[in-house]
């Protein structure tokens, strides 16, 4: 099946059948979502497999026992954070020094301009530091263009969860090419769900996929889009 | 050419060639987009093709010229917004009625529940009724799982740029299903992007596209990701 069937196949699918998911496929799906596109290439994601039978009850139930989650044979739950790009951009630096392939360029945007963008502290005070920094800046973009921002945490967030999204549509992708289908969730208690994985405040929940073979009772009507003319735009 | 060699053929092309990408390409990759999974099927996103040369040249310049956008042969330009809802909910529900297929449940849903979460007044009174609601409600949240979310606009933007981020990763595989290529660009002054697009503060630029055939000198070094093990992880 070429490109364009698998993403009009892809459907989120509401009810699941009772087959199992090899975990070859999940395993598969996983792999492939880190192959997506990331702002800095500083992989801000997480993906939690959730195998637990005890903590599956609890991610369902979490999950307001929806049909998407209490009948899918595998959930994922699908993590950002705005706390590893430090370990990650580490990690990329000594990459670079092992091929012996770190320009100064490289070093300078991972040592300098990425922790000017996502260092965080509790209490704000980068925050304010870079509003101070950014409001300074903004009278040079009068006359040129600058970054402005992130400035906040929501900013962080922001870019993070866009990121850990482009992966998650490889999943989505990934599991319909296999022969599988999957329901991205977005209505869940989001503090029983951090709860249940240890995680702390500096990480958003981004989806609950729930996964499995669609029954064809579990697509809810034809697919419907608005007008195609509101949204694509062609600027001449 | 089968999904996961797509998905490891696709890297962000900092350098494309001189070749023309056909219009139908860019339409195809486009119409794609509009095929991913999105919030409550609220569809909050907008892309514009920019191809009147002056706004090229000035959506370059705001992307500070970099190469990817430089030697790009087409720009797209990826928008959310917290204002289109209101509209879109509205042509679902009409939509639904014409196929004699609106349940109360859906109803309920679309008129009720969505106005609650994305209402949004720019004096921020939506927000505060809204953290006093999720305050009172979460008293019961100790007993059983309930909704935290959203209650600000960063929250809002959070979910309408996330879903509007799984369409992004839609046409970045759609081209290279097509045989081209693409670098997503979050380096840009986002002001003078809104500007040039007359666009509001209700919305907000996920990323700018740029698009052309690889330069293989437009790939910077091989893929690198960190271990696996720091970001898959299996619940059990």
């Amino acid at each position: 099946m070429d490109f364009f069937d698998l993403a009009n196949k892809r459907r989120s699918i509401r009810k699941f059948t009772d087959e199992e998911v090899p975990e070859e496929v999940i395993e598969k799906s996983l792999k492939t979502a880190l192959l997506a596109a990331n702002s800095s290439n500083l992989q801000p994601w997480e993906f939690y497999w959730i195998k637990d039978e005890n903590k599956k009850e609890e991610l369902i139930k979490a999950c307001f026992s929806q049909n998407a989650a209490k009948t899918a044979k595998e959930l994922v739950v699908a993590v950002s954070r705005i706390d590893t790009w430090k370990r990650n951009k580490n990690l990329l630096i000594n990459h670079y020094k092992e091929k012996d392939k770190l320009i100064p360029l490289v070093e300078k945007y991972y040592n300098t301009l990425v922790p000017l963008q996502y260092y965080y502290d509790p209490f704000g005070i980068s925050t304010i530091i870079r509003k101070i920094i950014l409001f300074f800046f903004s009278f040079i973009g009068f006359f040129k263009p600058i970054a402005r921002g992130p400035s906040n945490k929501h900013e962080l967030f922001e870019i993070v969860t866009k990121t850990t999204a482009l992966a998650c549509q490889n999943i989505m992708m990934s599991l319909v090419a296999q022969g599988y289908d999957s329901c991205p969730m977005e209505g869940f208690d989001k503090t029983r769900v951090k709860k249940l994985l240890n995680l702390n405040n500096k990480s958003h929940i981004v989806m609950v996929l729930g996964i499995g073979k669609r029954d064809p009772k579990g697509i809810y009507g034809d697919r419907f889009r608005i007008n195609e003319e509101l949204v694509i735009k062609i600027v001449d």
